[in-house]
């Protein structure tokens, strides 16, 4: 069986363009917007639990939450403070800038300083969707291996910043933290790296200056 | 741009096809396939060490490496004392059943008792690729989460057995072995579930029980 369908490159194209009429939309509002990628179980939303309480009062965060079931990370989020809307994307492996934009309908983004995006736990597909975001960020969890910027190139070329969480278990696996970092350079040298534990709260100072240093580039220059 | 292409139905369904044809060679020659799928650096390729390591002298094992680039993974085997080829997948998030098939003319699988096949990390879009397997295995490493079963469902209802790895790294972390156990298991309660720490060794027997089995399993009625 064959039909006549659009080619892929126009559904990505679509979603480009749809991208760039959300970051329109942001760039209006100066609101940043980060769309961290990660494989399942990294980290990204206890690193967002964790930036939520060290940001409480100073600038106001919301959160677009994508998992393929559940609304357990939304919740954990809003019980951290900040509001979120959960997308369930089913068998879907990444967001696309059309679930963000039904997502902004039922987000209450009037003030918001920062959107974070939390994509779908996959270290490969949500690399080539644009969602409108300033930046992605890979959250790269230690235990997972040093090795995954060589292995996974993808998400690191295209982030411009990486948090390798879990560093707290470093004596306890044969991953280094410095390995990860110099693997992930090697990969993107532009890569701004913080090495974290988002249990005990080690080394998020970094992180949140680089958020707060991109809040403020957008809002001078018109982009994060 | 519109053009006359196949639906993606029809992919799928050619991959089944073939996927099937490598089933009956694979069942022509008495050889046990197992699918491995997991998120990155879940410990696929240290499960696989071990088994080869423990397996030596006892059985034949082959393995068919996929990942996006780099042959880490494929010399870690080979180190380890089993024939292997790695299929680089680029940008794609899984393997299918032509890439197995073109894998197959480069390893020598005359005399082989297992072959398992090392899926790209991701645990999402893999599972709905058939590659001619007896079985698919999800290797779930604890410091992940125990949630995951909830939040990515669709890789455990695809597998037969769970392999909850790094248990060694429970007191050091909030997720529990039992509760990953108990929410991989009510998903699909037909899961053989084994806990082990490819690092210590600990909780292998099981495993390599289950293996041997399956492989007699089909021995007896040709299939695992």
């Amino acid at each position: 069986m064959s039909v006549s369908i659009p080619v892929l490159r126009d559904i990505t194209e679509a979603n480009t363009l749809l991208a760039n009429e959300l970051r329109a939309v942001f760039r209006g509002r100066n609101i940043l917007v980060l769309d961290l990628i990660a494989s399942p179980g990294a980290g990204k939303t206890t690193l967002l639990e964790r930036t939520i309480g060290r940001l409480n009062g100073e600038l106001r965060l919301c959160v677009i939450e994508g998992d393929p079931t559940t609304s357990i990370d939304a919740e954990r989020v809003a019980a951290a403070g900040a509001p979120a809307v959960q997308i369930n994307t089913g068998s879907g492996c990444h967001l696309e800038a059309r679930m963000v934009q039904a997502a902004l309908s039922q987000l209450d983004v009037a003030g918001a300083d920062v959107i974070i995006i939390e994509n779908v736990g996959n270290l490969m597909c949500p690399t080539g969707w644009d969602l409108g975001e300033d930046a992605k960020v890979v959250v790269a969890s230690l235990p997972e291996g040093d090795d995954k910027p060589l292995k996974y190139p993808m998400a690191f070329s295209a982030a411009q910043a990486v948090v390798i969480n879990k560093i707290d278990l470093e004596p306890y696996v044969s991953a280094k933290a410095e390995r990860l970092r110099r693997n992930a350079l090697t990969i993107n040298p532009d890569l701004a790296v913080f090495e974290v534990s988002c249990l005990t709260g080690q080394g998020l100072d970094g992180w949140l200056d680089w958020l707060r240093a991109k809040l403020l580039a957008k809002r001078r220059t018109g982009t994060g």
